[in-house]
């Protein structure tokens, strides 16, 4: 039953969760690069994508309750359905920061650490069909590691640009409001490796 | 025996617990309104809350040790009391800082999140002789993630309101203290969200 | 099987992964001393240190999957491997921190955190060895948790003296920069709780 659970609905479920992670990190990639007037409308869009996100964690809550037979310990199941939901509520936070916060603009580096995010989310994309083999995704908690490392090699030079070289003329609250969006950025990031480590955790279980 | 446990002391010791925190919500309630010379005596309250609370925890966990039956697995029982304690500590460092800080008003927003947290105290408070039938409370984690959410949706206009509207004077310090002391709160909502977290993940093991 | 486990190996690799947390500390200790032009090559000497704790983690990982017998719950010593490498991430990123940022000086209490932290890492590769009789390792549990609570204590003061004591002269961008620090230490005396809380859980299925 192991190797092959006919049950496909939770692997359908998490492959959709996880898309949604792709689509929230090309709503980043578009808020970071339109006009100021037009970040309200992707801040929404990414909104609706985070809606999406908790139907689908709750759509797997659900039919955890109704399965008889899961594929793996359902607990895992639902926290990797929890985790999956946390990189999508940075995601949100972090555009709707960017909205509330009326900042001119964002820091150099952010551009680098959206784009790693979204190699993040293909990359989770593409394993949660492959949690069907979970013992052969080994690579993927590698490599979403080695990202979250670089994102966070990112983030740190950003933060030293922000409090060292006069960004924003030195303006002490811009700081701190660019400091809270790329916060939010970086623990999506985290969040990102949250979810490898489920995987990761359900491998081990599964060898 | 799941469905009748006899050994009532681990519903009678979480409710205790989880009492303390209706208590921490109240004393956060008393915090914001009186005048500044009685926060310290306000917070010597919310310290002494505290101390219980942690009394309680370790009641929990030694009575896990030394009962040879435990109504659910012994691990849920002691996540959900060291959940219960993360809230309290979030209450305590809030009401700390208050004083340390001695910040002369707090931003608008605090009555709101102060009231929030204390609707999730009493959701909990009721919950926990509930846990005898854990299965009937799915309503429970439904709550407190509608009260978490809207604390969120709080906890961002507070921010943007105080960095963007001159708020204290636009005086980068004092905003600085307001929004650690409002990040206690708005993380003692999220501590909320894992004790109901914790709660769901029982009841779907025991579905 | 479980009182006098045969597999050693997975004792050895955890007790090297606390050992890295007793250099780690060192480090610390280090950085807060050496003149300011020296502090690069002691956060390079910690990069190094973080980079065996990797290794370190790696190893524990990798023996999991090949290992038919554990001593405990495969996922207890991975969730125990993680907690562990997450305290040396803190010591890394305060380190690294101090450099990026160039403070001219340390905020007064940064020197009893960091004391606090080399006796919580002494403890815990201390207590390493003795995993193999888990459940008399009661008292590590408690002895970390009173270290936590001191060196909260340490770093609500130490914030209070930032914020309102005019330290550097009330430059707003230089409290923020020292707040980033010390929050990375507390962080790492929050993750070695996070340790203990581990090692009590494995007690607890143990006793």
């Amino acid at each position: 039953m192991r190797l092959t659970p006919r049950d496909t609905r939770f692997f359908d479920l998490l492959t959709t969760a996880a898309g949604n992670l792709v689509t929230g990190a090309g709503l980043l990639t578009e808020l970071i690069s339109v006009p100021i007037a037009e970040r309200e409308k992707v801040a929404q869009l990414m909104h609706d994508t985070e809606h999406l996100g908790d139907d689908a964690t709750q759509e797997i809550m659900l039919a955890l309750n109704t399965s008889f037979i899961t594929p793996f310990d359902r607990q895992d199941i639902q926290l990797l359905a929890s985790r999956l939901d946390d990189v999508l509520d940075d995601m949100d936070e972090a555009a709707d920061l960017a909205v509330l916060y009326r900042i001119d603009e964002f820091p150099p580096g952010v551009e680098k650490m959206v784009e790693l995010l979204a190699r993040a989310a293909a990359l989770t994309a593409e394993a949660m069909p492959g949690m069907r083999k979970v013992t052969e995704l080994s690579a993927f908690w590698e490599e979403v590691n080695a990202i979250e490392d670089e994102a966070d090699g990112v983030y740190r030079r950003l933060l030293a640009h922000l409090f060292n070289d006069g960004w924003a003329g030195g303006d002490p609250l811009k700081v701190m409001k660019a400091k809270e969006i790329v916060d939010r950025l970086e623990s999506a990031a985290d969040a990102f490796e949250h979810v490898a480590d489920v995987v990761q955790t359900i491998a081990v279980k599964e060898s």
